[in-house]
């Protein structure tokens, strides 16, 4: 029963985010559950790294499945490719691993970017595809308080309610911010990096940064919003349709 | 009767092209003008710098438009979008313009980019954004093809059947190309920029570099191809989706 990983480029915003629903809402993993059923009886149950939510885009997420067969990973593209033609959700490459490699316990890293655009006319070309903000925002305020964040923390101040992780403290390893000029615009790129996330942490973070950027907080208070250590501290959680999950790393480059 | 000039961001895919057509086919310009008729009786009819193709994208196009009333430009650009909200239009800005400004007759320069991506697994994101092809391609040789055409040139090989324009001479300005990696692919930008284009010219010329960039073709063969002043010495007219107006040049920056 050899197990293959896959490398999944998608679309989020028709989807009820990665994970399967019990109530039959079309999600990422149902999607690719399905096309997998067409190529071998099911039920099937894929594991990925991250669990996007509703809207969140991936180009680089990752996923374990056992087949019965010995696919030739090539073919398995192909054919999974062909079952979800009619779908956002592209197969980039899939690689045969040991038993015992896991797409979200074995992963050393995610890695995640933020597109967020400040201009007043409405976006016709990626809508749905970044966060719209009408004004500009002061990048040198957000870095320095992106800065803040940086190293190994307790986040639960960037934690949703329903976050299932065990521990509060992560380690981010990197937040930085870009800006390039759009036509009569703004993008800020947000990059994130780091072993694991806390749900929702990307958007608490890009939302209270947001704040900093309009000048509604000193870039300071993003330290005194970690250090309570309180929800309540936290600036509104952005929207998701801005958040790519670009890539997850593991002790090997798996698709190299 | 003040003058306007519009500058315009459009996803090409569901539409007939820019041009209004006699069939009621939707269209770039049938929907703004159609947008105009909201806020005064029409018929209006605006003038656009690129007669952009069906399928063609625009990320700074132009045109410009009579109305009766005068209207301050940023309440007709709110104005506007609101009435193309469910179109992917976007009126980006609107300036008033002298009597004699006309977009397309004043335009000194027209840019263009052209997205060719070269990959085996479908684009889940930029579907019908780029043109896909399934093998790397050769950048040197795809530059060393592209040298041929710069400057002043009768360019008839890359010219449509159907185009009205009086001379095939033109001079190009700019043909670059770059070539970035994306997930399990590259992507070829082509940047073009000249006074004015010929009808399929920058699909032409992007069609046969392609053909270079397989090896299909030596670059020498690009300077025999625009020697020939033939039509049939082209190489194909490559899909519109990869292309964008992405700007349009006048004696003074309209839209500062």
């Amino acid at each position: 029963m050899p197990r293959y990983a896959l490398l999944i480029e998608y679309d989020g915003m028709p989807f009820n985010g990665w994970q399967r629903q019990y109530g039959g809402q079309p999600t990422v993993q149902a999607s690719i559950e399905a096309a997998l059923a067409k190529l071998e009886p099911g039920p099937h149950t894929i594991a990925a790294a991250g669990r996007t939510d509703t809207g969140v885009h991936a180009t680089g997420q990752v996923a374990t499945v056992d087949l019965a067969k010995d696919w030739d990973p090539f073919r398995l593209q192909g054919a999974l490719n062909y079952h979800l033609r009619l779908t956002p959700i592209a197969i980039l490459r899939v690689v045969i691993v040991a038993p015992d490699f896991h797409a979200r316990f074995s992963a050393l890293e995610r890695r995640y970017l933020f597109r967020l655009v400040a201009r007043r006319a409405p976006m016709a070309l990626d809508k749905n595809r970044v966060w719209q903000v009408l004004d500009p925002l002061d990048l040198a305020a957000m870095q320095q308080g992106a800065a803040h964040l940086i190293g190994k923390h307790d986040f639960t101040t960037f934690r949703s309610s329903l976050c299932q992780a065990k521990s509060p403290v992560k380690t981010l390893d990197e937040l930085t911010i870009t800006a390039q000029e759009i036509p009569t615009g703004t993008e800020y790129r947000f990059t994130l990096r780091a072993r694991s996330f806390l749900h929702n942490q990307v958007r608490s973070i890009v939302g209270t940064l947001h704040r900093v950027g309009t000048g509604g907080w000193p870039p300071a208070r993003v330290a005194e919003a970690l250090a309570a250590r309180d929800r309540a501290a936290c600036g509104p959680v952005c929207p998701p349709q801005g958040l790519y999950l670009t890539g997850v790393g593991y002790s090997e480059d798996l698709f190299a």
